[in-house]
């Protein structure tokens, strides 16, 4: 265990972990700011990450902190269908969180920005009352030349997801309730809540699909997020049966007495990608993206059906409840 | 007083406070992430602003806590030169910060953004412990076409400086000491304090001038930034005149018996523009930015000379202490 002497000594560790030289950065971290090239068009995301309210350290292991912060970042330019380029980080640290522990949170955030080739370009630090990490990120579009953005399904057309649902929830709920050791049990759904997957291939390949007309990911859980995604005066008509549900998703809820569609409609943290494609353009879809999977097709008439039932889509709300109480 | 009742109604009063158009925004706020037009080449900072550590709500009301959470960001912009084009905002609010605080913060803030035609294109929001703001900004060159950077004084350059010295730091102690009412005694340094000027134009017109070797802002005070702001292996002979220190800070010294050039050179959060120029150039410069003042050369020798006495620099270090405890 070793004390933050300095900002100095903080500054030296985040130096080991994110190398201050990248091509497109022609000045980096270091000066009043840092100067970067990008492309004429980007896009741009900020989101906070934050103990008790986002994460537990109780259960997630310092690399994981470090993963998943940035992470969320980059599902959301994935969901753009674009090229993540760079990020910045503001953190906050408490008294009890040490060298080593950042030391674990930035060899967690460096695999990922190595893997991507994203230069932390800077940002800033301080004590605080918990471990908080700001992280605003950017990206420009990839060869298909465009973005996607939501609102853009007409009727008819058919509603996508690449990747699971319902299976990061199944994972914070075992942690919750049974910590670090629910891997054991659990281990794709704690995973999944852990360190989710960024599907950054899979969204510049949609962005290639002509017909595709707009993506988002499912952060809230689709029951919070498909609204969001649908074009004003449209609807959906869903079908999730229990053969596209991971198997854990399936026990978790045999064990609880849920119905596994309603748990997978409504569970947060999946970070899969939403999507709307055009019924002709499925195959191309398929093609392009061969993990994607249809879930139903958007309708007229305003409202969400779920195998067959009407439903009432509503949005987690980050001051009526936190996620960790879920 | 108003409870925050819902994340919906807080974004409900950003969008009142930042309106959701701009031509150099294509897609504003509300998608999976915001989409700009930006020159190829930007210059982006990040800081974050937190309270008990950068401000106190004792004292700042809340329009100076949304004020200055933007100005600390846009000073690093205006320190490199650069025309500031835009901005993000994550923020954590606990639970003794109602919609009227908030109201006021976004007030502040919007007073400042509006004046620099910035959009607010995105960011975050949490419950958190306190009131943290974490702003990343950024900008395009000016007219010069060039950012000024730092490291760049020539031994024989003049170093310059645009705005006060020390004045911020009166205002923090006499806050500290006396709170809101302190303002009536020491009005123009508790306002360096509490709403710092952005030099902007200043350092637009700093880059146009030939000579301009490079400029940062002095945040930390002339102590600890000076050596950040120096080329390896030169130095400076400083001279501090009490003729070239605002009265409040001569006011202040003589009432604590403390030399007011020492005040002026470790007094920190002017966000005054420290800079160097080749000495042909000094007309330019004050042709160009009739505010700034010469208060010294850069030197062959390593070392800060200030009043013919050497000093030792020593940098504010966020993990040492706190700003607020000065």
């Amino acid at each position: 265990m070793s004390r933050i002497a300095s900002e100095a000594a903080f500054l030296g560790l985040i130096d080991r972990h994110f190398p201050r030289r990248h091509a497109a950065v022609p000045l980096h971290r270091g000066d009043d700011a840092a100067v970067l090239e990008l492309p004429g068009r980007v896009c741009l995301t900020a989101d906070l990450f934050l103990e008790d309210a986002h994460f537990r350290r109780a259960y997630f292991s310092p690399g994981d902190i470090g993963y998943k912060a940035l992470a969320v970042n980059i599902s959301d330019l994935a969901a753009m269908g674009a090229r993540p380029l760079g990020f910045a980080l503001v953190l906050t640290t408490p008294a009890d969180a040490d060298m080593d522990f950042w030391d674990g949170v930035f060899t967690g955030m460096a695999g990922l920005a190595d893997a991507l080739d994203l230069p932390l370009v800077g940002g800033d630090l301080n004590r605080g009352p918990g471990v908080a990490l700001a992280v605003t990120a950017w990206g420009g579009v990839g060869p298909a030349g465009r973005f996607l953005t939501r609102g853009k399904g007409r009727p008819g057309d058919i509603v996508f997801v690449v990747g699971e649902l319902g299976l990061a929830a199944v994972g914070l709920h075992v942690l919750e309730t049974s910590g670090r050791a629910a891997r054991d049990s659990w281990p794709v759904a704690t995973a999944a809540h852990l360190r989710p997957a960024v599907r950054v291939e899979a969204g510049l390949a949609l962005a290639a699909v002509p017909g595709l007309r707009g993506a988002m990911d499912v952060s809230d859980g689709l029951a919070a997020d498909l609204p969001r995604f649908l074009a004003p005066d449209t609807g959906a008509d869903l079908r999730l049966d229990t053969a596209m549900l991971h198997p854990e998703v399936l026990a978790h809820a045999a064990s609880h007495g849920l119905d596994p569609a309603a748990l997978a409609f409504s569970g947060g943290e999946d970070y899969a990608l939403l999507g709307a494609v055009a019924p002709e353009a499925l195959p191309d879809l398929v093609r392009a993206v061969p993990s994607a999977r249809p879930i139903g097709r958007v309708t007229a008439a305003p409202g969400v059906i779920l195998n067959g039932r009407p439903v009432t889509g509503r949005g987690f709300d980050h001051f009526e409840s936190s996620p960790c109480s879920s």
